[in-house]
């Protein structure tokens, strides 16, 4: 009973991050019952996101352009980069719209278990950028986990070096969060980042 | 910031049953990642089975033969039709091992909420199937919801007038599972349905 094109489409959907084998049925069972045009949209706009759009030779990010548009902007200031691990992390920090500067895209953090080391990453990249002059701040954005803070503290002192100034976002209790529900490590974080009000 | 082929893709993800738009989002931007020839790969597949896979005329479940493997198995019995809502419950019936009649889909249960009356189901072919004189019974495997329990005793009714034997899948507490965490009419069909030992 197993017809090898379902098969090989559940197969390929499995691979989504999050997707397990049944997930992907599921999925693969409705690509088949909506209509044709449905599921041939899909498969094309697959195709165009991966043909039309690449890594901003800049920042990392990705683009539809020759350089995306935060490296385009005039209005943005070339003072300040934000170094994120992913170029998704870019599309979460725009939302805060807090940011005005240009952002550096590593393509994961430092992993010695993985064999991921420096030259894995864009580092060498963001020096380059950093050689400009124009550059007073980095601000170390990767994720607060062993690897992005190991990652985090390996750029602070190649910064720390060339004279500029490295921060990393702060650690503390999400709003909207509860006291009750946070846990001991992001609380100590928290208090020990504690600012004067 | 908003790259058109990105969201577009995005979109297009977040119609697959159960996704919203962030792991949408988060398909969309893994599939950016990934080699390019994973990401056409699975393009493909879409295609390939939309253009491969088609209804089988008898039964209603997805095939890319003219007819469907079990519909043609001489070694299955024309005795007994099990009655099901959608072609993926073939295949959920069909890991059973338990089993050896033929299958009929009906594209869907009987929904007055939504407009769904006998005439959009494939009840009148399954009563076709019946006029051949050879199906002594008709197993309703109809979900365990109000729309699948209306529609099982729609057909019922129906299959009585002709003088086959029309039957019902037990309901119970399921194997593995636990009576305190049964719901209480889970319960009282279990215990309606009780059998000799």
């Amino acid at each position: 009973m197993a017809i090898a094109s379902i098969e090989k489409l559940t197969v390929q959907l499995a691979r989504l991050p999050g997707v397990g084998r049944k997930t992907a049925q599921r999925f693969a069972y409705y690509l088949l019952a909506v209509p044709e045009e449905q599921a041939f949209e899909l498969a094309d706009s697959i195709r165009d996101a991966r043909t039309n759009v690449h890594r901003c030779p800049v920042c990392g990010t990705f683009t539809d352009l020759d350089l995306c548009e935060i490296c385009t902007d005039p209005k943005r200031t070339d003072a300040v980069i934000c170094v994120v691990c992913d170029p998704k992390d870019v599309m979460v920090m725009e939302k805060t719209r807090e940011f005005n500067g240009r952002y550096h895209v590593l393509n994961g953090a430092l992993s010695p278990m993985s064999g991921i080391g420096p030259k894995d990453l864009r580092i060498g990249e963001l020096m380059e950028r950093c050689e400009s002059g124009k550059v007073k701040e980095v601000i170390l954005a990767t994720n607060p986990d062993v690897e992005g803070e190991a990652t985090a503290a390996y750029i602070a002192k190649l910064l720390k070096a060339k004279g500029i100034t490295a921060t990393r976002i702060a650690h503390g209790v999400p709003i909207g969060g509860n006291l009750e529900y946070t846990d001991e490590v992001t609380l100590a974080k928290a208090l020990e980042g504690r600012r004067v009000l």
